[in-house]
């Protein structure tokens, strides 16, 4: 019997959930498993890297590893760590690998590749970028970085450039660890992931809790000491002292080997699949993580959205399918939650500027309600925005900024989304009441209330 | 111009919400709007008292009140208060009431009616169950009585008969009064709007909580001391001592009025009327709230659920329809949160017996996992069981036990029942992830993913 030979590029979420899932349902007289990363871990979750440095969670980077590489070899895959592919043959089928020790290279042959190489943080060539004192936050080495560069600073002023998800979330690290925190934002609010009206409540929130937000402010150049150690960050406007500071960027597809074997990337740089995570037009290699783009079953076209829980997804279907099971990844609706201290961020779907992009005619809806019945003892308020197709009706997307319970309640509404469920519909649904839970209108149907009355004034 | 009389009879959720709407819509030179309330409040929430009772809800009675009579008036709404409908003539299109101060009865016209006479407490014939100290807790006033009551009691031992929701939750409230609790249950385990094996660690949590359930109990009778208060409740097996029992036995819906005039009633007591809330077969009559049978979508039968969520819903659609608007209530999927302390408490759908009941073959899967990455701090665990029919995959129901984030997940399966989706659509939902908010894969998916296991397994 042959054994067939399945070869993983990226030892993260989403290459080692389909090596897990692989191996799940072959077992090695079936099928050898070769996993390569170029890193010191495996299976982690960058998503909690904010919480480690902000000194929420404990037990250091070891607490973010979902899975080590000792737990991997255990289960029959060959895990070769800080060795990186350096060249894909996908003619001859094999892949050219860097032991990165030894310096040694060397050929692997595949009958079948996963291609799970991830993001790469994106690094504007801006002077002094690289100067001691400057951190992103993409890797756990980065999060081990950051928070040793923490110990040796003097002072406590921090400037984190950015302020999407990453920049907002180290916005909260920063000031959990003392520091004084300005967020200096390119954008007209932060979180450009929402409708400037509603970015703009985040906004104000971060002002009461104490964070600095510069708005519309680029990045000209960071300064350093004569130690070389980052000591300002310039805008075209200002000047900002600053002790660290911490790149909250954002991240693009790393697909450069991709790209030089000639796979099809999108848009957005991302690797191009169809719904089994197969590349387009390749019979024997897979893609998923935050190397793909992904279908918007919304805006009906694809996005580049780095998230482990889609890494995951990719991995566990990308395995089956290898693995001679069955699954698909239909596609996102664009759900993401996060927070800021005590505020909850959340949104699914279209913004006003998706949906024009995407040729959709809309109306909207916004509505303040409270997460617990009024009288309840903590109900606190939420602002939800909600987005409906012009005379369909159809839920186009929904925005969330408040406390309480006012994040997970977005998941009502990414699963509307993906049931093309219309607003009117969405008034009688059966979501769950009780005080300490809800309002005896939950905020979604409010919201859903005043979109069908916007849906039917056009 | 003539204008339309509207006759209301009720003042809580169903009954105010219904004529508030139809105000909006049609003003007093179009419409004029009577409506009849028994007793001393409007459009206050039942389902607040037991957090009155335990002291979460400050401000006594009136924190409960959405909207006073006076608020009710000044909007053109000619509210009469202790006034009570004793008959309805629904050929003659009138109503007979009977003011409880004067002692007087008259007759009242309408054009169209509207029947909001909620549920009536059920009270089994168990000798004692009127003496001083046993209470139940469906109205304002029996919350002030039961909070006179125990300002009277010199013992701290509290007997609460019932363990579905009104059982729980003043199982709670007299915990947090500094009572000693012993909740007598005649079911096989605590919550029967669970499956057993659910139920079964809301026991376990309760006895954490220091709260006493036995199950298998009879009450058979609740004896009295020489003044006439109670001070013991018996079962077919035991003696409770007891200062003060709670009743919480559940509800039937108050229609001896309507079923007198002829109107439909189902199988469990309650009006039955069209999607547009209109009494089956009666042009001029709608019914809503506590009063009605609702169809579920899911087992696609009438049920008799009392909550105030369904009541403002069919007030709302009843003073759209009854106001020249348009509205439907198309059903339920039978979704209840709940709490224990801090033990919350979910469902939706279909239990193992209801799907037997519908004539449905099913599997389950039940999976524990946490509301928060499980790193992060505070990540507490859930229990979440899920049901799909045997070879379509279709979701049948869920029910969540867990703290922390437990009970509003089951939003999700609700929505994904109202659209019909399988367990293997509901593995791809994109749901909101981030460590404070989620494991990487939200534990509806994780249950998701083992049910469709279940699915092929067969």
């Amino acid at each position: 019997m042959t054994v067939e030979r399945l070869v993983v590029v990226g030892g993260d979420a989403a290459g080692m959930s389909a090596a897990s899932q692989a191996r799940r349902l072959k077992g090695p007289d079936e099928m050898s498993i070769v996993a390569f990363e170029r890193g010191d871990f495996t299976s982690y979750s960058a998503c909690g890297i904010p919480y480690w440095v902000s000194g929420d969670v404990e037990g250091g980077p070891d607490a973010l590893v979902a899975r080590t590489p000792e737990e991997h070899r255990s289960r029959s895959i060959d895990l070769r760590m800080r060795t990186e592919v350096t060249e894909l043959d996908v003619d001859g089928r094999r892949v050219r690998a860097l032991d990165r020790e030894s310096g040694e290279t060397y050929w692997t042959e595949y009958d079948k590749l996963v291609i799970a190489t991830g993001a790469r943080p994106v690094r504007p060539p801006i002077p002094g970028i690289d100067a001691p004192g400057v951190h992103g936050v993409q890797t756990l080495g980065d999060g081990r970085a950051l928070l040793d560069s923490l110990d040796q600073v003097r002072g406590r002023r921090a400037v984190v450039v950015g302020a999407g998800y990453i920049g907002v979330e180290m916005a909260e690290a920063m000031l959990k660890r003392g520091f004084g925190v300005t967020v200096l934002n390119r954008g007209e609010q932060p979180m450009a992931t929402l409708d400037p009206d509603m970015g703009r409540l985040v906004h104000e929130a971060m002002d009461g809790l104490g964070i600095t937000t510069v708005n519309g402010a680029a990045v000209t150049r960071i300064g350093t000491g004569p130690d070389g150690r980052v000591t300002e960050v310039r805008t075209d406007r200002d000047t900002y002292p600053a002790d660290v500071v911490v790149l909250g960027i954002g991240v693009e597809p790393e697909t450069a080997l991709a790209r030089e074997a000639g796979l099809p990337v999108g848009p957005h740089g991302g690797l191009l699949t169809d719904q089994s995570m197969r590349v387009a037009g390749r019979d024997d290699i897979w893609a998923g993580g935050d190397c793909v783009e992904v279908m918007d079953l919304v805006a009906r076209r694809t996005r580049h959205i780095a998230l482990g829980t889609h890494a995951n997804k990719h991995g566990q279907i990308i395995g089956s399918n290898v693995g001679g099971g069955y699954g698909t990844f239909p596609g996102v609706v664009g759900t993401a939650v996060s927070k800021v201290c005590d505020l909850e961020i959340a949104r699914t779907g279209l913004r006003e500027k998706d949906a024009r992009a995407a040729g959709l005619r809309f109306v909207t809806a916004t509505i303040e309600s409270t997460g617990r019945a009024g009288y309840y003892p903590g109900a606190e308020s939420m602002t939800v925005k909600m987005l409906a197709e012009y005379r369909t009706g159809r839920l186009l997307g929904v925005q969330i900024v408040g406390r309480d319970g006012a994040a997970k309640r977005v998941d009502v509404a990414a699963v509307a989304l993906t049931a093309g469920m219309t607003v009117e519909a969405m008034t009688a649904l059966d979501l769950g009441y009780a005080p300490p839970f809800s309002p005896v209108w939950d905020p979604v149907l409010v919201a859903a209330r005043k979109a069908v009355s916007a849906v039917r004034a056009g």
